[in-house]
């Protein structure tokens, strides 16, 4: 498995917002919708073995969790509107204090912290923090099932790099210039997809 | 000067389309604005050495080319939204039969063809075809302007690439998957940052 974590430093937290205005009126959900879209395409297809989780944390309330499970994902669409879309339905979900709800098929929504989604993953895989003085991706041992954490159009707060250092996560760079996020997954996936294909004809 | 020629085969040629619909109203233009996002997006940046051409082809009437150049670029967001504004308000500009008319700083549009494109930009560079039997990109010599080629959420029709192999474009692959050409566009992009860096530190 591949685990993408963004985090929405500004990203809504309940659905009241309009489809119109995802950048400034949710926060920069436009973001987020990218990394999805990032995470999952291929031309006509969607990669199964992928698992992202948006951290919610815009406004004064308790933050919210909506992950994307690409082994049950129907009904996604590359476009951020209709992906923010999905993400708002998600938000209108009664909550429990805890657990996640169901959504839509491959959508989930729950009450975590960018802390509480660190420590569920934490068994799942290996944690993966971009940095521009890491290890190059190209002469990196990825792990079977890496745990990508990105902050959106901001870097995680020292915080939450605190809670991601506190598991020794590897430190990789991607390039020699600094991308957006959803840019980042998309040259993470196809250092990844080499490696994959590396023993086939490729 | 690194140019992409992106065509629109279905994109609006008209901007009586709605904001809200830029999936289905107006020909999945929602592809080209990411082509336009990542052509152009750094993170805090722009990329000034970049030129892209939206071929528009949709209905019956005569095709459009929006230009986006990045050397005089301004307004520029990463949403679809409002890159897909741009090109509206270019595609409401009264247009001469020749020529290109500025539709707001860095944004022209003109009624180039796809190939008056191609024969317009064939002395600025050298073609490069995305193909999945091409060089891996990792082994390719980039050409110092290189002039991507690439279709929407569809191949270049028969035509289309008729016209392009007349300039016997080289022919490259960026990985093992097939992808989107937003997607394709950071891999390529990727893999020219590290060889112009790579004299440098990195």
């Amino acid at each position: 498995m591949r685990y993408f974590v963004i985090t929405g430093h500004r990203a809504a937290t309940t659905g009241d917002f309009k489809l119109d205005d995802i950048t400034g009126g949710a926060g920069r959900l436009d973001i987020l919708c990218r990394c999805v879209n990032s995470s999952f395409f291929l031309s006509h297809n969607l990669r199964r073995n992928v698992d992202v989780y948006l951290v919610l944390q815009g406004g004064d309330a308790a933050p919210k969790t909506v992950r994307f499970c690409g082994g049950e994902m129907r009904y996604l669409n590359p476009d951020e509107r209709s992906t923010s879309s999905l993400i708002r339905n998600a938000l209108l979900k009664k909550l429990p204090e805890h657990g996640e709800v169901r959504a839509s098929p491959g959508v989930y929504i729950s009450r975590m912290s960018f802390d509480e989604v660190l420590a569920h993953l934490s068994d799942k895989g290996t944690f993966v923090h971009l940095m521009e003085d890491g290890t190059d991706c190209r002469e990196y041992v990825f792990p079977e099932d890496p745990i990508f954490v990105l902050g959106d159009d901001r870097d995680l707060t020292s915080e939450e790099e605190a809670s991601l250092l506190a598991y020794g996560p590897d430190r990789i760079r991607l390039g020699p210039l600094s991308l957006h996020a959803d840019h980042c997954i998309i040259v993470a996936h196809n250092e990844m997809d080499r490696r994959q294909a590396a023993d086939q004809s490729f």
